[in-house]
């Protein structure tokens, strides 16, 4: 099956990240989709600037209207931002049936309602994932995987650039303006900061949330929305004395009078799993009256944790242009027939660090006599720790903590030290795995 | 249209749950679905024996056959567990093209490959979301969600029983069996444990995700799968000394060598968040190449938190038969004509708790004269801090955390707070949100 022809307005830090991931994972993707997705055209405002993506086989235009009328493009994806161009843009697509995904939040929450009615009466397909919190697929979880609650109520960290800003502030004491101008340096705050430290990003994110949620028009201008300004350190210090942290925090939640919609500073008790979470992380609570409380976490920004999320609609999008409506989705996420058998490795061929107990004589010697049984298999120690067992015998517990090494060597190692005159009984041995920043 | 008709089998804890779920939340499901779902006939072993849901209006058998082959329903609910009368059962709802939506995970680890081949051909859906991790939608976020990414690997607290025993070690340093013994006598663990402590339950779970992740065939026995018994308390007291929690993690990885797959007891670093999932909680850390490292945390078991992502199941298939399949998931989740315009809150009349900061005279009678203030607009005070200000002026700093209160009674109190002569200046003013225990 020819693939599917993808034309891209913008090519930022999203657009590039979209054509990258595209490309590298290209395989996996169609396998998972059932058909392959290219992008061959973008529109750029300045076709001669460089890109952080390879631009080969990609037809460079100045000309967004020229893709969008393209016959040969299937779906646009919409990652210019704003309002005004951006909306002529999908609304032109839409008028030709065409499918569109976008990470675009202001035009979701504000030009939303529109959009989708011309969208259903054009039988074109509009997918947002993107637009809220990055990577994570908060719209896919509350619009499908809740779709049987009702839901109580959403909180979110959905502004990395404020999230930021307050962690910042609480790590290091520094006032606001001061952390503001690092976050600039550093990339994690664009040079007008007003929509992001004001509270309007997050609003937009929470009207289209709030709207999932509870089944309510899209409405932005219902939104309470405060900035960060007012909070000092003072104010991050106090908080923390009493059991809180500071978040901005996108608010909606149900009431017998009505639908609360508010973004602010907010304190959160801190043994809350939000009120951990740091930098320019996101994470959405979602309170259903079935499910209870789910959090979900994850990079809310950024170039390839946007495309994730992208790509993501351009894989619900051909699946439903591709297959069978009934078996849409493929059972194990790839379609059946492009299922591989990769190996799956033995125990003994995985890899970890360990975590050895054991209970050895209380004399010297016994170190170095085990020491020379790892280092003799090649297996370094990172840390070792002697302790009274509990229990008050005469040996000690011997406890070590060693680099990742191959399960069977230490299969080996194991039994040597077992074998040894100097320690008594079996060796407890625990897996020690560390995992990416989460 | 009429409602879709639903044949539950076994009303156990999830079954009742489920009929639950569906009749409470009827309304906001069929504007979710586009269509009312109705569970018309049940199937138990015993039909005489109580139940925890309203028994009005469903025709209860003890011929489960019977109800999979009753013509008046379209979709099959197999809760019954267990590998040998459900597997017949779901076999013969497919050999009728009938729909079918189960929390077995030992069926789809075991039998998953066969059943997913019969069902695309005979055209039926198998949706299975409820046998992995309860409300968590992670089967949905992994197939559909991260579509785009390569996944590195997956870890996941995915057997609730295991944590709560490790959570109890840890908060009381109990050993096993005594912890077990609780977790009897509490519910969280069965009668006869072994598939939970044995770390049967979260292989079969991770088989699922595994094959989901990386597109291989379904293959329990490649699991390596290790018990909690070996750890003890003082393990648990160690790797805390070492700023490790003990955590019992299915954990699957790709390699260039293959791809492993392990159930086993893990040293994980205290401060990722796999780290604080405590008691029955579960949660799966999911890394793929472009989002980067995504958790998701919620109820991993319980009556309606599994019974959440049964429903969600439900309305997937029913918005499958029922819509457009280009319009499939409504872009606000709820069909076009069925939202409502519910009334959105002011700000002046939403409820929230209040931390107030001001700059106060260092002098008897100040708090005195606060205290009216707010005590004559019926608002309670929780705590009230006093501080030296960071810049060493005559004052001091203030603080106070109020109850709840709603915003329009709080901003007279402000005022009157503001015009008062022993305070300078304005008030800071930060809403405090408390969240049911995630």
């Amino acid at each position: 099956m020819e693939p599917i022809r993808i034309g891209v307005l913008g090519l930022g830090t999203v657009g590039a990240g979209t054509v990258n991931v595209l490309r590298r994972n290209a395989g996996e993707i169609a396998r998972r989709a059932g058909r392959g997705i290219e992008v061959t055209r973008a529109a750029v405002r300045d076709p001669g600037r460089p890109r952080d993506c390879d631009l080969a086989g990609l037809d460079l235009t100045g000309d967004a209207g020229a893709v969008v009328d393209d016959p040969s493009i299937d779906v646009i994806v919409e990652l210019i931002g704003g309002t005004s161009a951006a909306r002529d843009l999908v609304m032109r697509a839409i008028a030709q049936g065409k499918h569109v995904v976008t990470a675009n939040k202001a035009l979701i929450a504000l030009h939303g309602n529109e959009v989708f009615t011309a969208a259903r009466a054009a039988g074109a397909i509009i997918a947002f994932e993107a637009s809220v919190a990055g990577a994570i697929p908060v719209i896919k979880s509350l619009r499908e995987g809740l779709a049987g609650n009702r839901i109580r109520s959403l909180a979110g960290i959905i502004n990395g650039t404020s999230n930021f800003i307050l962690t910042a502030m609480q790590s290091g004491g520094q006032p606001f303006d001061e952390v503001l101008a690092e976050a600039q340096a550093l990339g994690y705050a664009e040079a007008d900061p007003t929509f992001d430290i004001e509270g309007i990003d997050a609003a937009h994110k929470l009207t289209i949330l709030a709207s999932i949620a509870f089944g309510h028009p899209l409405q932005f201008d219902r939104v309470h929305v405060e900035g960060l300004g007012a909070v000092e350190p003072a104010d991050i210090s106090y908080a923390d004395q009493l059991g809180y942290r500071i978040k901005q925090l996108g608010l909606a939640r149900r009431t017998d009078r009505g639908i609360e919609m508010r973004v602010h500073p907010t304190m959160v008790p801190k043994q809350r799993l939000l009120a951990s979470v740091d930098g320019v992380m996101n994470a959405v609570l979602i309170e259903g009256d079935a499910a209870g409380p789910i959090v979900c976490h994850g990079a809310g920004a950024g170039a390839e944790p946007t495309a994730s999320s992208v790509v993501a609609d351009l894989v619900d999008v051909v699946r439903t242009l591709t297959t069978d409506p009934d078996q849409r989705v493929p059972h194990l996420a790839f379609q059946p027939d492009r299922i591989t058998d990769v190996p799956v490795l033995a125990m003994e061929e995985v890899e970890s660090a360990y975590y050895l107990r054991m209970l050895a004589e209380d004399r010297p010697g016994v170190l170095a006599e085990l020491a020379s049984i790892l280092g003799g298999l090649d297996i370094s120690i990172e840390a070792v720790v002697q302790r009274e067992p509990p229990r008050g015998v005469s040996q000690v517990h011997l406890i070590m903590l060693t680099h990742r090494v191959r399960e069977s060597r230490m299969n080996t190692a194991v039994a040597g030290i077992e074998a040894s005159s100097c320690i008594e009984g079996p060796v407890t041995r625990i897996r020690v795995e560390h995992f990416e920043a989460d």
